[in-house]
């Protein structure tokens, strides 16, 4: 979010400056958000061996689904007061963490890599909900809805991983 | 794509080196269309104005089509043997464009500057399709048909933009 | 309709001469909706300016049912033993106006231009519709049913025209 | 909700009061909502100016997520266990604000009294949330849900109205 | 409709004040299509009794179809000219009827009352459509086709009333 | 329609007498069309020839819209305060026609004889129009329609049969 | 199926008079299956009480489907080299039931006639396809195929009728 | 759940011990709305009585509903670690209710049955997601969707057993 | 199925102490497939390792299937005069296997297990479809198509589990 | 099928040499189901003459249907433990006829000789499912399924050939 | 097109000159496909005799692609700077055909006469895009899509009209 | 194709003989694209071992792909003035490839095997396309998107086989 470019409004209910510093918070969101679903690709492409097939088709419909959870974040940024960033070079400059390091890999070393991905994303959307809840229920219940699912993409990666007994 | 990973095979009937020199220049195209996708709906959450709504869900559309062109062209760089990287680091370093310019805008303000982006990926994009064309058929015409959507789009945007004498 | 290609038939439960005189009235409107049908794709193509987007996307429907009138008012001459004609060199040797005057223009004097177009075509129907209820009134309900949404979207059109005290 | 008819059931795991007592205040939000939709189609049907079709089919979109809303108020207060009311007369006899001012205006000027329409809304929601919340987790997430789309599609008008310095 | 408030127009063909007019008698029956639609909402939260499932679910398409005919009176009423009025607490102050009667009732109970509510809908209609087929048939067309789906409505709903001999 | 089975209403309106008088003209309609529906479904079966498969699928669509107006006009009679009737022996009691004639034939012998059951059909169905028109404009517009599709589906019968010079 | 009208083939593998016997069979089906769609409508346009909508409804499934069977049977009728009648008039002279016996009634006594129509109807069909099954495996598991159907209908109906002890 | 099958991990941000115990309450809901989807089939098929097809039509998108809440219940146990169980020997085991009672009854007796079940199962999902919200508002968020959508289906029931005074 | 809760009726042509018959030998059909439908579940939810994806997604399609076998056994013996227990306490005294005996497991363990649980339910119902067929051949074609649909499922499951030379 | 790749199982019930020898069955049919398909598109493609547009669409859903079979007869085959073949020099090598023998001809001497084509199938298919239905009732099933729809496409064929009286 | 409307631009990376050069070529294109779509909806009306049915059907899908090609012609001239032109009375003046020559005739009269409207569209259509193809492969792969449908339209017709030797 | 079948035609604007060599040169693309959708299906059927639902279900998307392209080379000869062959005699003698070599396999050998033969394909029609390219674009273009798409498909089948590094 460009930082400069709040808008005089906030939500009705809203204190302004309780809007806008929620906006701000999911704004690094918006950024994790929108670089796991060019990771997702990434590896959509780069998969090989032979369980290329399953794997390459078990993430478009990930990516599908965080794309949404891209926009529904970035227009809540904006609903807020707030002016939403989807800008590269941005978030490459302000993100935490660095480019997904692999490119053609077997399928189950990509799957133990996105594990990982997945678990930063998780725990920083936890924290923003946690946050955001003391102010704005409305916020609060859309990171919960987008963290349930974020974590049941992660079980069908950490499904393949898992080794049991039998 | 990561330059050293190529694979040791290529598409039938095409030498080797060429294949892989073709995927390489298909990666700048790969960005380009990556950082157009992204700017396409930095903007779609960014127009102000009396023509918001109209502008607004005219991006949508050209967003979908820009990402479908990101899958065909990262697919195509795999089956030429190379490893497409849709990695938003690597993008930012290699590109030779800056970050789109504006945050919040009035839409014929904003709509004045894709034009600018499209220019310029639509003139990478005919270069690319002339060199593919003299050793890859398949590829070239993968091309043409990307550029004449996008310069469709360009003409949407353009003709908000003319003022006509009447 | 090519006068002299009347069928040895009309519908039943009508004298011939009445049904043939009402074909007669019908091809009349079948070049009119000829005409409207070319002349709002022309529209559509050549609206410039700040609405492009709204103007452009809100005539595509307004085509595809005057389209439809085409075809219903051909076949109704057809069934009612007439030979309906579709030929451009017939329908402009035949219309009493001139072909639609503008090229590129604001969409705003585009649609002060089509709003005498539809002036001009719902005056006609309703005439013909008037003579044609006397005999059949079959012939009468289908044109009732194109008037209505003739001036539907005249209205759409005269609502952008419109100015208001507020 | 016909304060006199409560069935002698309440949703399991409630107090019987406290059932009633938030069927009573979801009939505030009922009559709301009810007001809300036939509000938002009087503005379809009497905007003017250039901008009427992109706004004119902006408006019908919310008028069917917000009679969405109309029927789950009203099933939840049957629910719990109260009598739902979608009268006209008590709807006009209860409300604490005025008939929707304008008849035909720009769309602007329509857009703008719109903008005060849902600050209305929105705040009371969020009033009747919270004190939901304290007894009844299913209610609060319901109007959780129905305010995160209102306070978006205020958005959508606010960002008409908003002039941005570029 | 805003009285105050007609355009300097109406439909060609057809006298401004004739069109006016009919606008004008059209209003009366876009407030009782509008309490119409919101009595049979209320009825189907309301009905309770062994037959609860199936007349809530039957009185849902009549809705639908009812909010239809709203839409489309309204548009005929700015098509010719006119300001539609869509306000509650216009509608209430204008009508000849009172709020529909019943909170929680037995189904039957509730059918025997929207039987009288569909008695007078349809009377009215019927009346203005006499008027208005003098000066325009497609004003008429219009109500004649409202009239046969509310008159098949008012069939179902008789038929759960009528006790046959056998 | 069993005679003796009127219920004691008829549409609001509309005095009963006559309302039960149309119900009656009617009944002759629903035997008619009945009859054609199971006419064009033996033509359907029993077509032999080069032109089979062509007219064995054009008689389905027909069969479908006649079986929908078999169900209108039956509901319409009931709405009206009748018994509509749609048994098969008394059916063949009452219609003044005779079996359809041919089992298996050449198509075009077949479409000379369904030209001529289009054409009785079509006849009365006029004449029914014309009677109900005096008293309820519901009905004959419902007639109107059937009429319209009718006399379509009979050119395309009479179509086949036409020799044109060239 | 008119007799003189076999045609001088029947299915591969089959003797000529076993087929056409087989198709002979068949045809007292169709008229037995025509009828039953004739009266399945009939009655649901003439239940009345307090369970119309739901009994209405659950009729015109059973409609469609029975349709379908008529629909297979002429057409295997056909495929077996013989000449299926749909003809009313033949219908009547060669079925050994009367026509349907209620006009207006209660749906439950409506629905305890139809119990009877089906069991003479299913009781003819498993007749037919014992005979069938020794010679022609096809046409037995077709009339398997429709009993089945039957059969659950049937017991739909006879659900509605069955007083069980609680 | 298979209690000695936990996996070494939990969802992000969760502690290990607090995301397996929460796995282990889902456990209990798991059992408990497998049974009921099982049982409200059962009903679908005893129902009997003149409600008969009503009944058994509006129990099947409950059907519906409620195996998708066991599966998202049970992919939330597989989320959080745990192994979650489908076993019908198990759900009987451990489950604190009875089997179903009753057979073939009437509609009503099965409705006033079903509404004891429905409380059951609600007092039951409230209990667990008031433990659940105090450490994971995920499973807390997924529980209340669940309830809401359960108690509308037994607000459904509840209106066939109500009686009210008119 | 409750034994003692026959009708009073079964098929029509059948025997009505044969009727009830097969209606006792199908209850034992519909337990095993109810419990086939949620041991697949199960095993849906409790695949681990490489193929998670594949199998996990592979089963649910397997449960649809079987899901509407459970419906079609259920609705066939309730037709035949029966009263289909879909009850699980009941299901597990009667049943003459074990639940389902693993928990998380490798997808090769769990298949392995399920082609187990396949080959018992094909087994008997084979075994009831011989049974059924020398007194209602409509029972035993509805179970040969099940038999058809369960053993290509199987083979489904045996191709993983096979070892072929290459 | 490559007789010498049977695995060591069948479908249960079923004696291993009985599975496999029905295979062995199953596999001349498919050899002449997949000849059917390529015959009747060599067919759709050389037709000539005025009936061209009516038989060209007419054979493409017949080779959608031929196509199914081929697929439903090699995976019942899998199915009982062999080893389906789809090549097509093992094809050509064991068939008992020789290749189509038309190129472009009129439709009707197309539709003659597919005629023969159909008959040689039928035949072939109806000797092997007697066979079948000793040991196998599903295969027997599977196999009369297929004959019914050949039956009626050979009908549709024999329709267009076939001369008759009038 | 209106050659006086250039706009100031033509698509990226082609000279300005060379743009409106083949926006020019591309009208005359324009006028022949708008005036092909008129003539198929000319002959769809006016076939008729035995193939009536058949040629009738088959030439709207013709019209609907034709249709789609009349707006991809437009809006690629547009795209290049040009305004293109839907006007009749200008194409009519500027074509160097005559209007479709037949009324009322047999079927393949008409096909003998559209197989010569299209071989002039078609060689047409080859020549701009060879010149096209000299300065802009996108317009000539947009043309040579065209001509390969057109073409294969052209074959649907002449293969109505060859006359094979058998 | 049967050589000596060629119309004394071929599409506009071509030399007769050009267009006629260019027929003769595609008749080898479809024979092999005849014999590869059938070894896809082949190996459908024949797949083994952990991978097979994977595999199995990939195939079949690409025979339809495959197929798609059958009838689009042999639609582009016919139009060409040639007579199209899809007859399996004529293909093996033809051809200059054995049968597809394996039987039941596991799904990487067979991968391993299909590899090969989709670079025969592949390279062949590349070399048909750059012949084609000479005289006729169309057909040159229409054998570069099939190209593309096998391609992309050689590609899904070479990521199985590929080992990567990590």
């Amino acid at each position: 979010m460009s930082d400069e470019q709040y808008s005089d409004y906030t939500v009705p209910g809203l204190a302004q400056e309780n809007g806008h510093e929620i906006a701000g918070l999911l704004q690094t969101r918006l950024h994790a958000l929108n670089d796991l679903q060019l990771a997702l690709k990434h590896v959509h492409w780069n998969v090989t061996g032979p369980h290329f097939i399953a794997v390459h088709e078990m993430l478009d419909p990930q990516v599908e689904v965080v794309r949404g959870f891209v926009d529904e974040a970035a227009e809540r940024i904006a609903t807020l007061g707030g002016s939403p960033s989807g800008r590269t070079g941005e978030l490459v400059a302000r993100r935490h963490w660095e480019d997904y390091p692999l490119g053609k890999a077997d399928s189950l070393v990509h799957l133990a890599e996105l594990d990982k991905v997945y678990t930063g994303v998780i725990e920083d959307h936890r924290e923003v909900l946690a946050k955001a809840g003391q102010v704005d229920p409305i916020t609060e219940d859309m990171l919960i809805g987008q963290v349930k699912e974020l974590e049941l993409f992660q079980w069908f990666i950490r499904s393949h991983l898992e080794r049991t007994g039998s």
